[in-house]
Formats: structure tokens, sequence, C-alpha cells
């Protein structure tokens, strides 16, 4: 691709993207207020109503070929009822990638767990199969791994290491909605999956109610485990637990409460209808893109394993950038000369989110934020996981992880580019990297 | 009273109940899909929309003269903030009243706590302050008190009793929306309160949105362990964290998601507009339906403790049954015979729901449930506060809770009853005690 020769925007030249609205995917808002009208006029909102998030188990189920599927309050939750259906606990070690969301991680330390973290691969910011088998201890009682922003982790390297070793693999699909290994859809390769549906269509997770998750799994056992933890008032619970020792816990199981918002789960189902067809669009995005970007000096586009099919792309297009290529100009620096251009291009992740700055923390990688840096007395007393015998971890720790982030850039994800958009993208990386030297 | 001489409706006589309608309270569907509408076409379903929920926390703040309120996405949830503010963890005990609801327990166990039960005062159903006493342990961290039905628990004898002790009182106000005792609201007298907004409007909780709850305290530092425990994303979460201790875990705190749906929060806001007209137009009916019973055989209605002012109301209205004065007509025969007259009385609380009866369980008291009869094996691999040295109970432990619930009976409640309403329901009573002999 030429083109992009002109002098750069952020020096007052002429803006490479001139298409005013770049996504011509519509929310659908009106039929979205057309379904919570129903549930709010009929009997949606008492327990009665649970038949609407039954019909979203059931196609969601359909969807990713998962046997069991449970829709809860969000993902979080979702996590946490998986972790409790490995019988992960106090004294165990669960081991996550460096890089992800910390309510990926969290849910296992509730349940009294230490965190160990893993480096992730530097090409996908996915977790590093070749690291994991280095974090195993004995304790170890589960590998939680993130299809971060869509992409999807290498599931047969990670399910050789988990396998020869015994210990059950939780899949985070929370960005990845709809994405495959191999043929298989995520959430339904390893023991169990969880996925976020928390957001607003357009700029939330690709199916999206406000606040609302779902459990996956392809195992019974877990499938029950996951019902008497968080599932009281439930009404087919008892129909659902076939297991005599789970069957003893009638009627209410553990008496925790994960269930739905009625409301979501009635947003959800409008963009789940749009699902498949939302993938196909953002991948045919994602592809021009990544093509067009293999041949620009200072960027690597999105690296993805030979098996792993995309879905769901939510948070953006992951790509490294190359500041040996374009005279060492800073990350920074090159993020507002493609803005200037037109592009909504970020440094890194969750870039400035949730008043982080101000607080004068670094989000990543998480060996470094303070609860797992230096240990925390969860439960006051000096009890929980990250006390007794914990020693924190040191900032030069994990130093391909630490590396691979000084290099992440986040393109946006477009799901049906107006026409130009995206050569403009790419005709803005084009003219940055030309004209760096006038801003180095 | 008189009336009420002829044959039962049960055995073929005219029911004392002719009203077809009710209760003239309605359920402001056409205002909540305004709200609900607005929140959907505009940018509420984001974390931006947050704004939502902050100015329902400072109204209900403002109702119940609490300093710090929270809202989350059920009533559960805030009573496992509350724990975890308090500091419960594993290896702690927490006294909970043998009659309750089990979302009320399963918190504090997941905490890693093992439940203490404590008798009930026959005369209210509520935890028996003589009891607490004789259930602390060195290893007591917390005394569970639930305002059952929207009675107050007598709250000076609990007080006392646990301040001597140095033992947090959390207060379980998720039926008692706007209730007090010696003009304090619930909720602001403990330690920390939960409150519950699960439900549909006209059977669900008074405030309510579908799934919703709110935590409130009058302590800084229990508001700033809650907003850590389950806040990751609340926008003003640095800002509210003022304890260097809470600030060193900036900026996502320990990551946990309990946030609010924010179509809860718009659906509750219509509740909670009429939250007072609604307490007063309850407690008026509850007033009549309480000196109307007084002189009828057969019936005990609901007492309440000098200081206590009931609000709320929510499940029914408790009465305790006296076979004794109708020849020992079962409990199941009586409710039977106000039913055919037009009455909804039901013996005991939750019956036959969430298909109890079915896998043959009975619900109550909590300490024969088998959850907490026989210990449970949370964690796996004999971990968890029901395992290692737990006992387990007797059916025949909680003498006065076991009585008591063999008496109890649920009348309804209704709101804005529509004339003569009040009048026919005590006519019923009437005519069943006067005509009981012919039933026995």
């Amino acid at each position: 691709m030429a083109g992009g020769n002109g002098k750069l925007a952020i020096l007052g030249g002429p803006k490479s993207v001139t298409v005013e609205k770049l996504d011509r995917w519509e929310t659908m808002t009106g039929e979205m207020i057309q379904r919570v009208k129903r549930v709010v006029e009929g009997e949606g909102l008492s327990t009665r109503g649970q038949q609407l998030a039954r019909e979203l188990e059931e196609g969601f189920a359909a969807f990713i070929g998962a046997r069991h599927t449970v829709s809860q309050h969000n993902g979080t939750s979702t996590l946490w009822a998986s972790f409790f259906a490995l019988g992960v606990g106090p004294g165990d070690e669960v081991i996550h990638p460096d890089f992800t969301w910390i309510c990926s991680i969290a849910p296992a330390m509730a349940l009294g767990a230490r965190p160990v973290f893993c480096e992730i691969d530097p090409k996908t910011f996915l977790i590093d199969p070749e690291d994991i088998e280095r974090r195993i201890t004995p304790r170890t009682k589960a590998i939680s791994v993130v299809h971060w922003g869509g992409n999807v982790c290498d599931m047969d390297p990670i399910m050789e290491v988990a396998n020869r070793h015994g210990i059950p693999v939780i899949e985070d699909c929370s960005h990845a909605h709809g994405a495959s290994y191999g043929g298989k859809k995520v959430g339904t390769i390893g023991a169990i999956g969880g996925f976020s549906f928390q957001g607003v269509p357009g700029e939330g997770k690709p199916i999206c109610g406000g606040e609302l998750g779902m459990v996956a799994t392809m195992d019974r056992r877990l499938y029950e485990r996951v019902l008497l933890f968080g599932h009281v008032g439930r009404i087919d619970l008892m129909d659902k637990l076939h297991d005599p020792a789970h069957r003893r816990l009638a009627p209410y199981g553990l008496g925790l409460n994960f269930r739905p918002h009625p409301l979501g789960v009635a947003i959800a189902q409008v963009q789940f209808a749009r699902i498949r067809e939302q993938n196909e669009k953002r991948w045919a995005y994602t592809q021009k893109i990544i093509r067009g970007l293999e041949e620009v000096p200072g960027i690597d586009p999105l690296y993805i394993y030979p098996k792993a099919q995309p879905g769901g792309l939510f948070m953006g297009l992951q790509a490294r950038y190359r500041p040996e290529d374009l005279g060492g100009l800073p990350r920074e620096r090159y993020c507002k000369a493609l803005q200037a251009e037109g592009v909504r291009v970020r440094a890194g992740a969750y870039a400035d989110a949730f008043g982080a700055s101000a607080a004068g923390v670094r989000h990543f990688p998480y060996h470094q934020l303070p609860p797992f840096s230096r240990g925390f007395d969860f439960y006051t007393h000096g009890r929980g996981p990250l006390w007794e015998g914990y020693e924190g971890y040191a900032s030069s720790d994990y130093p391909q992880t630490r590396a691979a982030l000084s290099r992440m850039l986040q393109l946006p994800i477009l799901t049906d580019p107006e026409d130009g958009v995206v050569e403009q993208f790419l005709e803005a990386f084009w003219k940055v990297a030309k004209g760096y030297k006038s801003i180095l």
C-alpha cells in the first residue's frame, strides 16, 4: 500500500481519516426496549421469569457446542462459580497469565487460593504455554487461560501440559464469544469456561446485557457444582442435581445467589441473535487490517496461532509496536500521531481507566499490582491467601511479559466499517511510518 | 367483633371474602418502563451510567439516616460484602437465628466462617436476645440479626450483649425497608446492614428492581472495605478510599464485582419514591389486623417489641396458631379452612417453594437443613467451615425454635386494601374459630 506521504496531522497536516461515522453496525435500541417492555409488563421480573434465562442458556449452549450452560449476573461470578466447581480452596495455587483483567484472578483468591503468575507470549499477549509447566507445584489446582481481546490461547500445548499433570484448565472467554481453536469453541476446550456479557451495545462485550455472564462446561459434575454454589431459588435446581452428593444439599444448595438480572437477559438476547453475523464482520475487518499492516514499518499486527479462530474481538485489536523501525520514536508519541490522523490507537490496555493514573498505580503486569506485589491481609488478623509465607513479587519479575506490554498497541475494532475506513486507517499508519522523522 | 356464624366455606358455605380485587396499590408499570427506556436509549447501561446508582444510594442513605450506602446486584452480595467488611474469615464463627433465609448465612460460610445457630423468640420468630450470649465463644466474629418479615429484632438487649463482648452486629434488613427501633432505622443500629431489593413490584421486596441490594453503615472503615471487596470499576472508587491501608489496593481493590444492574436501579427508583407512603399504608393495615385478631380464639397476632416500628413488611404478617383453643385442630386444616373463606393464610414460611417438598427436605429450622445438619466438604478434600471438627446438629436441638415454627402462620400483607377487605378477613377468622368443631 502506498499513500500517506503528506505532512502529519499532528503537525497541522490533513487527517488521513475523513469518514465521519466509522461503523455502520446498529445497536438495535428499539428492539431492546421492546424486549424490556415485555418483561416489565409481564411476569418476567419475578422468579417465574427465569424462563427467559433458560432460553438464553439453551441458545448459547447450542452456539458454542457446550453440554451445560448457566447464566449468572456477571462474568466475575461465572469464574467464581467455575473455580468453586473445580474445588479451588484455601492453600491452593492457581496459575494466571501476568496480563489479564483482575476479575479473572480475584474469584480464585476469594476462595482462598493464591495466584501464581505466568509469562505471556509476546506475539499474542496470551498465556505462554512454555512457561506454564515451570509454574506448576504440588499445590496447583487450576490453570486459568484468558482469551484476551478475543484472540485464542494456544490450546493444544496448554491442554497437553495440563493433562500430563492432571490439572484442570479454566477458560476466561469474556472477550471471545464464539472464538474457536481447532474447530472447538472456547469454553468447551478446558474443563469449564466463563463468559462476561457486560456492558452496553457498541462498546461492551459482543453479547451484552448491561451486567450478565454465562458459565459453560462439558462436565456434568462441574455443572452441578456451579448450580450448588450460586443458584438458590433457581426453579429447576433440584431437577438438575443428579449426583446424590449434590442432591443431599437440597433444596437450596449452598445458598449463594448469582442469579442474572432478567432485563440483562432480555437485552442480551437481542445481541445474541446477531453474534454470528457480528463475528463474521469483525473478522473480515480484522483480516483486512492485519494484511494491510504486514508491510508497514513500525508495527507488527496481531499474531494468531495456526489452529485459532478469533471471535468476539472485544477491547480492540492488539498489535506490537516496533520503535526500532522508526528511529526509537516513543510509543506514546507514535500513538498521538496516529490519533491526530483519526485512528483511535492506544498504548497498552485499559489506559487511564478507573482513576489509576490519579492513584499513581501501574496496572500491568499484574505481578506489580499492589495486592499481588505486596500481599494483603484479606480476612484481617493475618489470614488469607496473600499472607503467611507470601513473599510478593519484585517488579523485575516476568521480564518477557514486561517487555511485551511495553510494545503493546490497541487499534480500534469495527464491526461494519463505512466504505473507505479501513483504507484510511492503513493510510494513516503508512503516513506516520514514512513521516516519523518529523516528530522524533 | 361478631359475625361469621355460618357454615364454613370449606364445607360448602358462603365465602367470608367477597371483594374481588383485594389491593388498590398500583405497580406503576408505565413509570418503570419510561425509566428503563431512558436508560436503554441513553448512556445508562455503560459504566458512565453509574450515576443512576449514586442517586439511589444517596436517596436511600437520607431515608434511613445512614452515613454510607453502596448499591449492589442483590441482597446476598450485600451481606457477603458486610461480613467481609467485618473481617469474617476462616476459623471464625457467626451467630445466626435458627429461622432465617439461607442467603443470610451462606455469605459468611463462603468466607470460611462456621454458622452457629441461636434460638428465636416464639412471640416474634426473631432472634432471641437471651440465647445469644450462650452461643458466644472466643471464635465469634459477628452476630447476625434478621428483621424477618419487616418486624424488628429487640435491638437494645442485642446491642447490650454484643457491646459487652465487643462483637459487631450485622443487620439483615431485606424484609424491613424503613423499619426502625427507638427511632433509629434498621441498618444503622448494628455495625452494618444489608438490604435486598429483589423481586417484582407487588410480590417482591417493598423497594425492588428485579435483582438489587444496598449496604448501609455508619462506619467509614466498613464502608471502604465494602468498596474494596466488590467494586472494581466503580468510577469514584479511589475518591472514596481514604484509609492509606485501603488506598494501597488501588486502583481495583480486591477485584470482585458486585455492581448492580443499571435497569434494576431504574426500576427500584420508582418504588423508592413511594416507600414512605407504602410503609404507612401497610402499617395501618397491619394494626387493624393485629387489633382485630386480639380477641379471636385460635390465633395470637404478631408481637412487636415496645421500641420497634415494623417497616417494609415483606413476606406476610406472621401470627401464632393456638390449636389448644380449637380442640387441637391441625394447623394445615385450619389454614385450608381460612383459604376456603378467601384468606391466603400459610402454615409456616416459604411453604412448598423451590421444590423442597419434592426433594423431601424440611426447610426449617435451619440447623436441620442438610448443609448444616451434616456438614459439607465446601472446598473438597476435607476443607471448609463445615468439615474438620464439625459435628453437625441433631434435629432435636433448638427446641424453642422448633416449637415456635410449629405454630407459625403467615397472613397476607396488603398495602391499600379495598373497602371491606380487612373486615371480611377478620370475619373469616371468627367464622373458623366458631365453627372449628365442624371440621375437627
